[in-house]
């Protein structure tokens, strides 16, 4: 099988590396307008060659698109306007209700298979990739109704090698989970770098000197503006609503805090606590 | 030396277990009103002994204080009243005002030494002890100049065997930097927890399924109520104030996204990535 990955960063970088090592897999060939990550890609290991988006989309049984979320939404309907039906698209973005309606009346949409796995990490670019990062993560497969069995089971075939562990949704209930579990975690890592920088930059914070607390809660804050802006406004309901339900459970904090109710910071901290039994 | 740990849980059996391989300490002797945990802590090998606390400040040349801040609160002046000028008092608590203030004109001030090791982990109890929790991490200790000499050397000698780095801090600079490296974060990470256990029970998240990214950021959410809510009212203007600056940051975010800014979230991230320069 010859697989074209669209995007040679962490994402499709790493899956790259996993398909590697699979004997089912005969060639991996790589697209990236970034000419240096292009590069890279090959003299990492992680792409046989590089071709132009043409060439790599007709020589592929399988087309991976890990390119940001705006990026795959220009792409999808162009890819699926090339292929045939031995040909499989698969996206591993982050969300999934505006790729899916812009594609839901394309003649190809049954050779589209929408997958996001929940894995990653706070680094970027073909450098970023490493091996494993999938294994015993979970990928959320999307609306698969609307795809055909036979590329459901070529998408399915290919997390498979790399160690994902597979869930199904429909994209809105994806949309609205991933806001909560995924997006919402950088938005408030985001926060907290930007308050802190404030403040060390007056001089009274000294983030070196924190424990490994502070650089665990602050870690999605390194995550790259191209991959979250687009996830952002691609996914802006769901995440507000989550920005807003976080800004209320602090807003609880501030009050305990303000009347100095210990008795009500302990409730507060043993509720939350409970995240403990979801994990 | 002899050494007397009050507190034998994450932070107080951390640093015993790393005493107990020091040719130096002769003898690790253990306090707990929590008759469970001072079992268990003789059990696991941490102390040698348990005794009840007169007896225990009575045989030791070096007391640590490694129970919650309001119990250091209660605890410091009693055992300075107990001591003679060849002991020494170490509190490893996150706070300092307010225990230093409440010392301050206690005849054995100077054999107190106010430190504050940035380590630790989201468990706690005895069985969360672990070895080498401090080693290359960083003990801000505190307004030094009120210590006695011999009192400072005996600390530090400690803090050395353990892997400790050195800084040096007045208690109102460490309070301010606590609340933003340490105590914000576990704001933060408990504030996103009740948000995302809510939207658990309404059905639509689902936290088993996260990445690494969200366990990462919601950590210290299964931080003790014991632990962490005397911190904030004994540090509460300045964690408000951390709180204020990042309720102000998911703001702009709020702000961003309502607006559908993509350019302005992609400059608000770029200004979060910049935390990576920083740790």
């Amino acid at each position: 099988m010859t697989i074209t990955i669209i995007g040679l960063g962490l994402i499709g970088g790493s899956f790259a590396k996993d398909l590697h090592d699979s004997s089912s897999i005969t060639e991996l060939i790589g697209v990236d307008t970034n000419e240096g990550h292009a590069h890279k890609a090959v003299e990492l290991g992680l792409v046989d060659r590089i071709l132009h988006l043409d060439a790599a989309i007709e020589k592929a049984q399988v087309i991976v698109l890990a390119v940001p979320v705006n990026a795959i939404d220009s792409l999808l309907p162009i890819i699926l306007d090339k292929i045939d039906e031995s040909q499989t698209v698969v996206d591993l973005g982050s969300t999934k209700m505006k790729l899916i309606e812009h594609v839901k009346d394309h003649p190809n949409r049954s050779r589209y298979v929408a997958a996001h796995p929940m894995a990653g990490t706070e680094n970027s670019g073909p450098g970023a990739a490493i091996r494993g990062l999938f294994k015993d993560k979970t990928v959320l497969l999307c609306d698969l109704g609307n795809s055909a069995p036979d590329a459901c089971k070529t998408a399915l075939e290919l997390f498979h090698i790399v160690g994902l562990k597979f869930e199904f949704m429909d994209a809105n209930q994806h949309d609205r989970h991933a806001a909560y579990v995924s997006h919402i975690s950088h938005v408030v890592a985001y926060a907290l770098s930007l308050a802190v920088q404030n403040e060390e930059k007056a001089g009274y914070a000294v983030p070196r000197l924190a424990g490994g607390g502070f650089a665990s809660t602050v870690r999605l804050a390194m995550s790259s503006p191209e991959t979250w802006a687009p996830i952002f406004t691609q996914n802006r309901e769901n995440i507000l609503t989550a920005v807003y339900a976080v800004s209320e459970k602090l807003e609880e904090f501030k009050l305990a805090l303000e009347s100095n109710d210990e008795d009500r910071l302990k409730k507060l901290i043993s509720s939350a606590n409970k995240i403990r039994e979801l994990l």
